[in-house]
C-alpha cells in the first residue's frame, strides 16, 4: 500500500478500543466504482468489514484495520482529473489525484485549489476526514470546498451526495449531504470522486514574520487584524521551542521567540499591500518589525519550513517518533489555552513544540516521545487529556482539523454528550445497518 | 400568527400532494426549548403531527399545516441575543430574533451579519431552509454561517450539533450535524437556538449600475471579474422588463436594458477601489458606463428598489398574485439558460421578470399571474416544469435558496434520483421514526 498510515493512535487513559490494529484480511485494487460497488455489495450480505485505504496520510487511524476483513486501496480507481471548468471554478477528481497534482495540473488556469494539510494526500481522501490546514483562515475547510461527491454505500448502491451531475456554487435542496458525507472518515461510504472548488489564484503573495514578547501579544495581534476583515491567507503561530526546533531542521535564524508567519494573497500589489496594514496592528502589540519575503523561492523556503514543523519537533530528541495533539478553540479563548499548555508542559518536564492555525484557533503539540517507555508515555497521555478538557471547557472541540478516528472517541461523548453520539450513531445504523464500514472508527 | 406564510405553492402539473393546505387543530407558543421539548415528546407518543412556524416568510410552503396536527410558533421563546462574542465574531440567537434586528443591535460592534434574503426573516428559520440572498456571492448562504445550533428532536431531546457550548471556526469532530440540520425545512427537529457567525463590516461600500446589450455580456463580465478572484460582495441582474418594473414601482430611470447592480466592500475605499477594476471588464463586454452610488442613501435607495423587485414584477399586473421560480445552475450556462427562459416566456406570451444573483447562477422568474384562471396556471405550471428541466439538464438544481417545501417534491427525485432521497428518507426515518416532523415537505 502506498503512504505510511501512522500505526501508533492517541489512546486517553482508560479508553478501551475494540480491537487492536491488524493486517486486513484481504487487499484489494478495485479499478472502477463500479468495482467497489460489487465489493460493497458482496461484503454488505457477508457481513464483512471494509476499511478504504487513500493515500495513507491521516493523523488519527482513519485507514488502520481493526477486524479481520477487506481493505479497498482507493488509488487504483481509473480516471485522474475527469473534468476542469475553468469559468465555473471547480473540477472533478477520482480518488488517485493528490492535492499537489492537482495543483500542477492547473497551474497555467490561473485557479488553485487552497486546502493545505501539509500531506500531499489524496483529495477524496481529504473529503472523507475534512482535511484542513494552513490557508484555512481565507479558505475555509473540505466543508466549504466541495461541490459534490460520488459515494458508493455500505450495501453498493451509489450515492450522488448533491444530486445527479449538480455542480452548482448553492443548493436548497433536500438534505445537505455532501456534508454529511465531508468529515465521515469512511464509516458511511466510500468517496469514489469529489467536485472540488477552485480559487483564483492569487497574482501577488506576500509572506512576512513578526516575533512578540508573549504568547497574548502574538494572538491579540490577530484576533485585532481579523476584526478589521482583512482576509490574510495564512496566519500560523510557532511557540519559542518551535521555533528553534525549526531554525536547527531547516537551517533558518529566526529569533526564538512567539512568532507569527503571515501570509497575503491579493490579485495585484496594491491590494496585499492594503492588507499588510496588519503591520501597524502587531505594532502596537509589540511586535517586531517585519521580516518580509515576496520571492516565490524566499516563500516555498519558509513554507516547507513550517510544513516540516512535526520534522523539525521529532529532531529535538534523537530516535523520537512524534504525537501530535489538535484542539481547537475560539480565538478569545486561544492565548489563554496556549499559554496554560506550554505551563503544563513545562510543569511535567516534557519537550514539546507548539504550532497554531492561530486565525481559527486550532493548535498543535508536538510531543517527541519514546513509546516504548511506558512511563513517560503515561504522563505523555495524561497531558493530551488535560489538553483535550481544557479546549472542551474553552467552548473548543477536541479535534480542529485531523478528527476522531481511533484514538478520540471517548471525546467525542464529552463533547457532544450522549443525544448527539446517538444521533451520529443512528444516521450511521441506518445507512449502514451491517457496521461493515470502516467500523471502529468515531464510534466504539 | 405573524407574517404571511404564503399558501399559495408551486406545484408541477401531475404532482400529487398528500394533503391540502388547513389551519392546523391547535397553535401553541412555548416560552423556551423545555416546553418545547415537552411537547415534542407529548406528540411522538401520540404519533401527531408538529409543523414549526416562525416569520412565515418562506416561499414553499414550508410552515403550511398539510395535516390535523400542532403548529409550534416558534417566536414565542423567550431570549433574544443571548451572546455576542465579538472577538470570536458570534452571536447566539433565539427564533425570535430576525436578520435586521440582529444589525441593528450589533451596529455599532463594527460587526455584522452578511446573509439577506430580502424579507425580515427569522434567523432560527432562515437556518431551518437555508436562506441565502443578494451577499451570498461574498459571505456564503447559511450553510456557511451557523456554528452551531439547539435543536428539539422528534422525540423531545435537545441536541446540541456542533456539541455542548462548542463555538469553534472549524472543528472535525464526527458527523456535521449543523449542516444536515440547516436547509432540513423543520423535518428533523425545531431549531431553538443559533450560534451564526458574524464578519467585519465593511467600512466602505460603493454600489453602481451597468448595462448591456445582451443576457450573455452581462453574465459573461461577471464570469469574468470572478475569475479575477474579486470578491464583490453583490451582484445582482435585472432583465429588460424587471428593470422597466423597478423603474415604474420604485421611480427610477435606469436604461431598460440587461443590467448588473454591483456592490463592493473594503475596510477602505483603496481596497473598494481596487475591486473596481472591475469596470474595465464590463466595459471589454460592451457595457455602459457605471453609475456610481456612494452615499448609503443612494445605496439604500437602490437595493431597496432590488428588495421590492416581488412587488414591482407583481405591479405589471393589477391585482395580481405571484409566482415565482428559483434554478440555480453554473455561472458558465447562466446566460444560455437565461435566454432560453425569455425566449420560452416571450414564445408563450407569459408576462415575467427575470432577477438573478448571478455571481451564484441563481436567478428567478417571477410572474405575476391570476390564481384563478386555470388555463392560464396551466402555461405558467408548464413553463416552470420546462425551467426546472433546463436547469437540471445544465448540472443545476430546482431551487437554489427557496428549499423544497411542498411543491418542489417531484424535481428532488428527478435531482438525486431514487438513491439520493431513499438516502434522506433513511436520514428522516432513524431520526424522525413517527413521521411527525413537519410531515409532506420535502418527501412526499
Amino acid at each position: 500500500l502506498p503512504g505510511k498510515q501512522k500505526m501508533r493512535v492517541q489512546v486517553p487513559p482508560g479508553a478501551r478500543i475494540s480491537s487492536r490494529p491488524r493486517l486486513p484480511s484481504v487487499i484489494l485494487k478495485p479499478t472502477s466504482a463500479e468495482q467497489v460497488s460489487s465489493v460493497m455489495r458482496i461484503c454488505n450480505e457477508r457481513k464483512i468489514p471494509v476499511v478504504p485505504y487513500g493515500t495513507g496520510t491521516g493523523l488519527e487511524g482513519g485507514s488502520m484495520s481493526l477486524k479481520d476483513g477487506v481493505c479497498i486501496s482507493t488509488l487504483s480507481i481509473e480516471g485522474g482529473i475527469d473534468e476542469l471548468n475553468e469559468a465555473d471554478f471547480d473540477v472533478a477528481v477520482r480518488p488517485s489525484v493528490t492535492r499537489k497534482q492537482l495543483n500542477d495540473y492547473i497551474r497555467n488556469t490561473g485557479l488553485f485549489f487552497p486546502v493545505d494539510p501539509g500531506a500531499d494526500a489524496s483529495l477524496c481522501g481529504m473529503c472523507a476526514t475534512s482535511a484542513s490546514g494552513t490557508n484555512a483562515v481565507r479558505y475555509g475547510t473540505m466543508k466549504e470546498n466541495v461541490r459534490n461527491l460520488e459515494v458508493v454505500l455500505a450495501d453498493g448502491s451509489v450515492l450522488h451526495t448533491s444530486g445527479n451531475g449538480v455542480r452548482t456554487r448553492k443548493s436548497a435542496a433536500g438534505y445537505n449531504l455532501t456534508n454529511l458525507f465531508v468529515g465521515s472518515e469512511g464509516t458511511l461510504g466510500i468517496i469514489t470522486k469529489a467536485v472540488l472548488k477552485l480559487h483564483a489564484r492569487p497574482q501577488a503573495r506576500a509572506v512576512a514574520i513578526c516575533h512578540f514578547n508573549t504568547v497574548a501579544d502574538a494572538v491579540n495581534s490577530v484576533v485585532e487584524t481579523m476584526q478589521m476583515g482583512t482576509p490574510i491567507a495564512r496566519i500560523e503561530f510557532m511557540d519559542h521551542v518551535q521555533v528553534a526546533a525549526c531554525n536547527s531542521y531547516s537551517k533558518l535564524s529566526l529569533a526564538e521567540q512567539p512568532t507569527l508567519a503571515l501570509e497575503f494573497h491579493g490579485q495585484n500589489d496594491g491590494e496585499v499591500a492594503e492588507q499588510a496594514k496588519f503591520v501597524e496592528i502587531c505594532s502596537s502589540n509589540g511586535g517586531s518589525a517585519f521580516e518580509w519575503a515576496t520571492e516565490l523561492e524566499d516563500i516555498e523556503k519558509l513554507w516547507t519550513a513550517r510544513h516540516n514543523a512535526y520534522y523539525a519537533a521529532l529532531a529535538m530528541r534523537i530516535g523520537a517518533s512524534g504525537f501530535t495533539t489538535d484542539v481547537c478553540v475560539p480565538i478569545s479563548r486561544l492565548a489563554e489555552v496556549i499559554v496554560e499548555t506550554r505551563r503544563d508542559l513545562d510543569k511535567m518536564n516534557l519537550r514539546a513544540a507548539i504550532v497554531g492555525h492561530v486565525g481559527d484557533g486550532n493548535f498543535h503539540v508536538i510531543l517527541p516521545v519514546f513509546e516504548g517507555d511506558e512511563e513517560e508515555m503515561k504522563v505523555v497521555y495524561a497531558f493530551s487529556d488535560r489538553l483535550v478538557r481544557r479546549a472542551l471547557s474553552a467552548c473548543g472541540t477536541c479535534t480542529g482539523e485531523h478528527g476522531i478516528g481511533v484514538g478520540k472517541i471517548p471525546y467525542l461523548l464529552d463533547e457532544f454528550g450522549p443525544i448527539g453520539v446517538e444521533v451520529m450513531k443512528s444516521i450511521k445504523r441506518a445507512l449502514d445497518p451491517n457496521n461493515i464500514m470502516n467500523p471502529g472508527k468515531i464510534f466504539a
